[in-house]
């Protein structure tokens, strides 16, 4: 006869079948990785689009049965708003598709890790899989400095697969973040040129003017 | 001479510090309690939009220079959307308003404690000051489950009053939730009501049928 189990015991049972049901979920990713990358490579399309507009480059889609059902990109500055963001813009438009505020059998594909409000975003939509390319360490909040894709405490956790087509999702960003360095270099290079000319011509007509 | 201090003395200064600046700014909000009431009321009233609806009765406003620049109740299940919260609602209306994506001086009243992904769009839009009327225990991110909107971590922190026209903001949750279990209560006496006299009729006929 099995005794009656006290409640920690309960807890590390439950925990133990969540990190058991993670790793398989994973394992059956891993064997659909060609498939998940077809979406992700989407999402970078998008992300390239965030690119040309001058945004940090971040792009992602949502399938539903196979299906992009939303797309979207960076926009913050373009569009000057907070909610600009490639998650909010696809979850909207995915919603819009379904004719529902829940997105329960979607999964989303995401070129970085979600921000606060956007990782918010997917647990409030109920998205059960998340796919993410590179990771960011400084603001990210799927696992960097907070994971609330599978926070316990919430109504709902999504299962994450990190680093699908990670490099090319981080090439992105760097190559993006070295061009802005280059052109405020230059920029800044063109302000000290300006300034130096600037300071040269008034030495110069203060010595004539001295003669 | 003061010696060289270490790192974690740093930290704990830089902590206290942080800690001192709040309790501070809590005390300036209190003398000024009135006037942060009057654009509570202004929440509450948006709340009474969403509860006219049967939506979650949340309401949100933002204000700059004692102008309201942005209202938003919670709209969720009228536009199927998990995008129609009150908080994101007012931030779109506001950043239109001010025509940017940062609201760095703004302040944004709402009747219920933060969802994730509110707090985490409060953060993205920098907002500095955060007036919230009641804590939501299960779910909520100010302090509740998370403090996203403290966190020392992101690269912003707003300072955050609760408990702003609390028993009003409470008791609007309050009745709209006894009315719901009141409504479902109802709906289903009607429907075992229904279902009672279906039988009776079936086992009339039934009778009927025999005799």
């Amino acid at each position: 006869m099995s005794r009656i189990r006290t409640e920690e015991e309960k807890q590390v049972a439950r925990r133990m079948t969540r990190e058991k049901q993670k790793e398989d979920w994973l394992q059956q990713q891993e064997e659909k990785r060609s498939g998940h990358e077809r979406y992700m490579k989407e999402a970078v399309k998008q992300a390239k689009k965030a690119a040309a507009l001058g945004e940090v480059p971040i792009g992602c889609v949502i399938v539903q049965e196979g299906k992009i059902i939303g797309r979207g990109y960076n926009r913050r500055n373009t569009d000057k708003s907070t909610l600009a963001h490639a998650e909010i813009a696809a979850i909207r438009r995915a919603s819009r598709a379904v004719g529902d505020w829940r997105l329960e059998d979607c999964a989303l594909y995401v070129t970085l890790e979600p921000c606060q409000m956007c990782a918010g975003a997917i647990i409030q939509a109920r998205i059960p899989e998340v796919f993410i390319g590179c990771m960011n360490p400084k603001a990210g909040c799927a696992g960097s400095v907070y994971n609330l894709l599978e926070e316990p405490a919430f109504n709902h956790q999504a299962h994450v697969f990190r680093g699908l087509l990670e490099e090319e999702c981080s090439q992105l960003m760097k190559g993006f973040f070295k061009d802005l360095r280059l052109r405020t270099g230059r920029e800044s290079q063109e302000m000290a040129k300006t300034e130096r000319r600037r300071e040269t011509a008034k030495t110069e007509g203060r010595q004539e003017t001295e003669s």
